[in-house]
Order: structure tokens, then C-alpha cells, then sequence
């Protein structure tokens, strides 16, 4: 007996079938669209890297999860971790020939030897779009903006932008009288306010403030309200550069709904020093699904330029789950529009001339590829989710008919042969809507 | 001083800017968009596999290009090597929920350790179709279909087919009293025909075969002439599966021209066992862009399923590398069409209207990310070949007028400030044509 080899995937790595991947290349194609209408140009870079590139830039903790082997010829070298770290190299490479601010989009994937989870695999894909070279307010502005545009065109009914300001926070933090270096300690608790809550939070708060700071704290990052009744609560605190950036957001018509400034937003690392996001759907179970804000000096361990930049990553896996949540992927299909069928030999010409047509007129159809029974060729076109299945007899070819049957209905009509892609077409319009 | 990192990417792998990735989405947008018009939907399997999976598969030369690593948890790892052996482990894993015969596409990047060459990485990207479960001849021809249909839509002026029948060299072989364990010889010499020319073939023919028998063979691969005057020269080997073969192309409306049968075609790899394909593009410089064949029990190693089948790998990079050489790529651009121009805080917001205007119409726009001088300006936009730039003075806003430079001409006109939307999209499609 023959010993095989068990067909399986690495943990935290996944095989992705045709529907699963309809599903992904639909929503992939709606993002990058919209990136390229804001003017955002694509970038890649490659997966495998000299690992001093991707070593050391994600603090301690992050470096044990990295990929990481010698090639044969010695070479110490990494998978990528993220495309944040790689774009600088890129950038510091290529800085002469960017146009400056440099406006892009890239994805791919990353590896990760984290431990899996809901929602966090090994190898994940990301999608990240950076404005680097422009400290204006603007670019986050922008930011937001493709944001609001990217979720809004993929049909999501709520979503929120929450953001907060950095220096805002810093002057609350002062203010409170909070150390200049326990502020880092103290942003990094309060980073973890969606996935430990307010109770969470003060217990790791404890431990490192008073009593009176932390209930002075929890004033300000539990307060309800609009924006604007926050920013009014707020007028000790320096919050220029929130009140800028909403007057941006407004003249961007991004709606007010959608955007919230969050004081308890922290993101806990080090390099954001002005706005930062985080994004999230009311309804699905997954966590942010975008998240980045504005940093400076991009390219510091590769080259003396300073760039200051503001970006976003979106988590495109978990946007997908979302999506699956609220059910927005329900109608996605595979390519296959038209099985043509096939019983024998002398009517594959007559098979094979429709198949012409209609591939040449971008219908996708394909031809069973064998002489075989009805019901195993009408089983393969369910399988597959084809909605038209297209028989052609003898009888039919003498007639200069076809006969379509409409696989959701069940339904057969016989039309002249010579209609078959316009009667198509029109359907498969109608359909797609 | 500070140590900057020396931004270089491995040899054999490259940086992609966004010039080269508007060429590269063009093309694979082409390529995938001809993939799902024939029915073949995607899928996907994880960069990293076991190596159990990827190893022994391809032949010890090619093993000892495979990129292999020990993960954290010990586990012993190997990049992917081409996309064949990871589908038939995901077909494998999943064939019952699979519509048999089964056609799919698979596009993305491999990584092989090999000495980089023009043309050959360590890192690159592949592009697969294959068609599973049938052994009808069909598939073949679809196949060649296929490969007529993405070469004529990428606008290939020219490109030649080559194909053979393996039960046509094998007949030959017979019939010349090779001794079967000399034919697997004698078929890898042939292979390399393309590449060492009649002459190096003779060669190497030379350490095996009796002058004779070389001459033989020199007649058979040397024959000059029409796919049916080789066909009719060749009546005492197995001609049957190549007439088929041809009768279905002509069907399938491939032209005659595109179609050349080739003796000599041998494809190296043990594992064809019908009609192999290898394709060429003359005037580039870059050898085949496409080969596959017709091979049996591709899963033979995970399964006990017998799935023959019939696929075809296109070289993506050689052919982006092609399309290059033959000046087909020169009027790919960038995705921005517009840039508003911004030069003071108080026109600002009517620039924003403009930009909202066109973004929402889908007019690839964006807005200069901070006021500044209008060469500076212009510059950026000729670095990103943006075609049209927008000036909103204040002069213009009072008289709700906009002015549009056209930077391929450096002319400039004046056009109502609601006209702005129309007047563009019109000269947009022009242009885009």
C-alpha cells in the first residue's frame, strides 16, 4: 500500500478555495480602486529580506515572532514582518526618483509566527496606504477620507473612525502631572481599553498611579458625546490640532457619524506622534480593522532624509470576516457564467462555435470537457454556482435554436440561435445588479 | 554619525515602483480577466509549506534550491517552489468539495535559490491554469486557447505555439530501436534545443545514439514546412493525437499561424505524457513565456485519486520583460489623472469642492498636501505624469471659473467651475484610448 503524504497546511496558514477567493479578489479589487482614485500608486517589495533590514525595529517581543534561516549562501534572512519597515528601505533606495510627498499603496503578505487565533494567522495579508514627506494636516485628513471611502464603497452600513490626537493626549498627561517617562508606560495601558475595558485598564493603572490621577484620567477617556461637546469639556488641553482636523474632515464630507474622537485612544506604539485611528464595525466580532495615524521620520535607520508621514494599515483578512458577519458576501459567485453541455461528438462543433461567441463577447462560459449523462454535467454547473446551462441537440442545431436552462429556477426556454449572446448579456446585467 | 542600514535588497529579488507595478497590474489584470472569461476561477496555498510537502518532488537539483528552514515550534518548513505540487496538495485536502473536472488559475510568487540571470529570480511570480479530471483532448485545445486568447488581448503583433505529442516522439523513438531507458535520455537532450541549437544536440546525442540513428533523428526535428505537410511526412509514427489536437484548435478559432508543431519539442520533465506546449514571442529576447503539457496523476503522492490533467505556466516577469523589449507597456501611467494645485490657506476650501467633486465621479485626483510654490507643484506632477493640473486662485473663484494646464502641452484653458467634472471625463476617455 502506498504510504501518502498527509495533505495538510502549516497552522496559521490557509488554502483558499475559488469562493473563498472570489470573496477576496472582490473585495480586494473595491479597495485598491479606491486607493488609485485618491492618486495612491502601488509598491512592492520583496517577502524575503536581509534580516538586519527587519530585525530590531519592532521592539524585543515582536523580533521572536519573526521568520528568520540562513540561505545556502549564508545569508542571515527574514520573512516580512510588515510592509512598514521594507517601504522605508524602499523609500531610502529609491529617494531621488520618488515624486515627494510620495502617495502609495501596497499590498502583501506577512508572516507572523504568532500563536493562531480568531482572526490572526501566520501569514496574513495587509494593505497599507502611507503620505510620506508632509508634516500638513491634510494628509491625515486624506487619510481618514480613503478610509471613509474604502468602507462606504464595499457597502458597510456602520463603521467608525475613532481618533485621537497624540499631542492632545501628551497635555492631558501632563497636566495630570504624570512623569515624562511614565507617560509611555501609562499610553500603553491605555492602548489595550478595547480588548481589557475601563476596569482592565485601572487595574494595570494602579500600579503605576495614584489613586486621584487615575480617577482624573477616567474623566476624560470616559466621556460621552459628540465631538464637539467633548472638545468644549476639553479647552484646558491642547486640542488645536483635533479641532484642524475635523474642519478638514468637513470640508472632505466625510459625515460626522463616522468619525469620533476617542480620548482613550492610544496606540500603543511608540513611533505615532500626531493623529492616530483605529476603525471598527458595530456588529461584527473582530476587532479594529484599520489602524495607523501619524509618525515621524519614516526612514531614520536608512538615510539622513527626514520624513514625516501619516498612513494606515487595513487588516484586508479581517475586513473580509466582517464582511462574512454581515452577510455582505452572499452574492458573490465564481466566473462561470454559461456551462455549454456535451453529449457527443457530432454536436461539438455546433458546441464549440457557441462557446466562441460567447467567450469573445467577455460572456464567461465554458464547455463540459467530455461526452457525459445529463445529470453529472448539471451536477458539475451546480457545484460550480453557473446560473445558465446551455444544451445544444441535434434538434436544436437543425432548428438554429439553443435551449437554455436557468439553473436557480429551473426553468428551459428554447431562443434562435443567433440571439443567444444578446439574450445573455441582457440577463447577465440584469443579474449582476 | 549615525550607521544607517544599507537599504539593498537580496540579489535575485527586486523593489517594484510604482511605474513597474502600473505595468505589472496591467498585465496581470489582462492576463486573469482572459483566465475568468474560460471559467477558471483562483485559489491559493500559503507561501510556507512542511517541507514533507515540497520536497523529493522536483529532482535533487531542484532540491537543493529550495528555500528550507526550522520554524520556532521546530517544524520543518520550505518555501514554495512553483504552484504545481502545493495544488495537488490543496486538491488533495479538498476533493470532495471540488466540481471535477476541475479549472482553476493560481497566480503568485515563488522562490528558488538559483544563480539570478536576466530573466531568472529568486523571487518571482507565476501564473498558472490547469485543468483536472479529464483525460478528453478538448482540455488540451482549450488550453491553447486560452494562451492564443491572453498573448492576442496583451497585443503580441506575433507568437508561435509550439507544441508536440509525446505519443508522437515516443513512436519515433521506437521506431528508430531506441531502447526505452535511453528515450528519458534522449527526450532531455532534445529539451535543450532552444536553448544549444541542432548542433549542441548533436553532441550530446553523440555519447548515446549511433551516427545513423542521429541522422535519423536530424531529418525528423529539422523538418521544415506546414504543421499538415510535417503531418504528412511523418505517416508511419502515431500522427492521431496531434490531427485531433489541430482539428479541435481550428474549432476553437486559434489561427493556423500561431500554431507550429514542433518534432523537436521534448519538454524535460519526465512527467508529460500527451501534448506539451512551449511558447515564444519572436523579436523578444527572453525565451519561452509560457510551457505545460498533459500529465497523469497529479496527486498521486497525497491521494489515491487518479486525476490526469493538462496545464500551462505563464512566466509573468518574462512576459512583462517581452512586452518591454517590444515597446507594448509605453503608455501605462500612473493612477492620478488630476492635481489641484494649493497655495493658500483661503482657497483651500474650493480646492477641497473640486477634489470631492472629482474623486466622487471617479476622476483619479489628488490636492498638493501643503501650500507651496508652483514649480514645486508642477514638478511633482510631471515626476507622476499626472495629465491635467488645476489652478484655483482666487480670481478664478470669484468669477466660479477653474484653469487646467494640460503638462503634455503646457497649454492652458479657462472653463466654468461646473463644467469642471464633464470637461475631464470626456478628455479622459480620449486619452485613455
Amino acid at each position: 500500500m502506498n504510504q501518502y503524504i498527509e495533505p495538510e497546511v502549516l497552522k496559521g496558514t490557509r488554502d483558499f478555495l475559488p469562493l473563498d477567493m472570489a470573496k477576496r479578489d472582490f473585495v480586494m479589487k473595491h479597495i485598491t480602486s479606491v486607493f488609485r482614485s485618491f492618486g495612491y500608486d502601488s509598491v512592492q517589495t520583496p517577502a524575503i529580506e536581509y534580516a538586519k533590514t527587519i530585525l530590531g525595529k519592532y521592539g524585543e517581543d515582536s523580533d521572536k515572532l519573526i521568520y528568520r534561516f540562513k540561505d545556502n549562501g549564508g545569508r542571515d534572512i527574514a520573512l516580512r514582518y510588515d510592509q512598514t519597515v521594507p517601504f522605508a528601505r524602499l523609500v531610502a533606495a529609491n529617494f531621488q526618483n520618488l515624486p515627494i510627498p510620495f502617495k502609495r499603496y501596497q499590498v502583501g503578505n506577512v508572516w507572523r509566527g504568532d500563536r493562531p487565533a480568531k482572526g490572526r494567522y501566520r501569514e496574513f495579508c495587509q494593505c497599507d496606504i502611507d503620505i510620506i514627506g508632509t508634516k500638513n494636516l491634510l494628509a491625515e485628513a486624506e487619510i481618514a477620507k480613503v478610509v471613509y471611502s474604502v468602507l462606504a464603497r464595499l457597502g458597510f452600513p456602520k463603521f467608525v473612525i475613532k481618533f485621537n490626537s497624540r499631542r492632545f493626549l501628551n497635555s492631558v498627561l501632563s497636566d495630570l502631572k504624570i512623569a515624562e517617562e511614565k507617560q509611555v508606560a501609562v499610553i500603553r495601558i491605555l492602548d489595550k481599553f478595547d480588548r481589557i475595558g475601563l476596569e482592565g485598564v485601572e487595574i494595570e493603572l494602579n500600579k503605576i498611579l495614584s489613586k486621584e490621577t487615575i480617577s482624573a484620567l477616567r474623566r476624560i477617556i470616559n466621556l460621552e458625546g459628540s465631538n464637539s461637546e467633548k472638545i468644549n469639556s476639553f479647552k484646558k488641553y491642547d486640542t488645536a490640532e483635533i479641532l484642524q482636523f475635523l474642519q478638514l474632515t468637513k470640508s472632505l464630507e466625510i459625515p460626522e457619524c463616522n468619525l469620533q474622537f476617542t480620548p482613550s485612544l492610544a496606540r500603543g506604539l511608540d513611533y505615532y506622534t500626531g493623529i492616530t485611528f483605529e476603525v471598527f464595525i458595530p456588529g461584527a466580532d473582530i476587532g479594529a480593522v484599520c489602524a495607523g495615524g501619524r509618525y515621524d521620520n519614516l526612514c531614520e535607520l536608512f538615510t539622513s532624509e527626514n520624513l514625516s508621514g501619516v498612513g494606515v494599515a487595513f487588516g484586508f483578512d479581517r475586513i473580509v470576516i466582517a464582511m462574512e458577519q454581515l452577510g455582505m458576501l452572499k452574492k458573490i459567485r465564481l466566473s462561470s457564467r454559461v456551462l455549454i453541455t456535451y453529449f457527443e461528438a457530432a454536436t461539438l462543433p455546433a458546441s464549440l462555435e457557441v462557446f466562441n461567441e460567447l467567450t469573445s463577447e467577455k460572456i464567461s462560459a465554458e464547455i463540459y470537457f467530455e461526452p457525459a449523462p445529463l445529470k453529472k454535467q448539471l451536477k458539475y454547473a451546480d457545484k460550480k454556482g453557473i446560473p445558465f446551462v446551455i444544451f445544444l441537440g441535434e434538434e436544436e442545431i437543425r432548428k438554429q435554436q439553443v435551449k437554455i436552462k436557468f439553473m436557480d429556477t429551473g426553468k428551459e426556454k428554447v431562443i434562435p440561435r443567433d440571439q443567444i449572446s444578446i439574450y445573455l448579456k441582457c440577463f447577465y446585467e440584469q443579474t449582476e445588479k
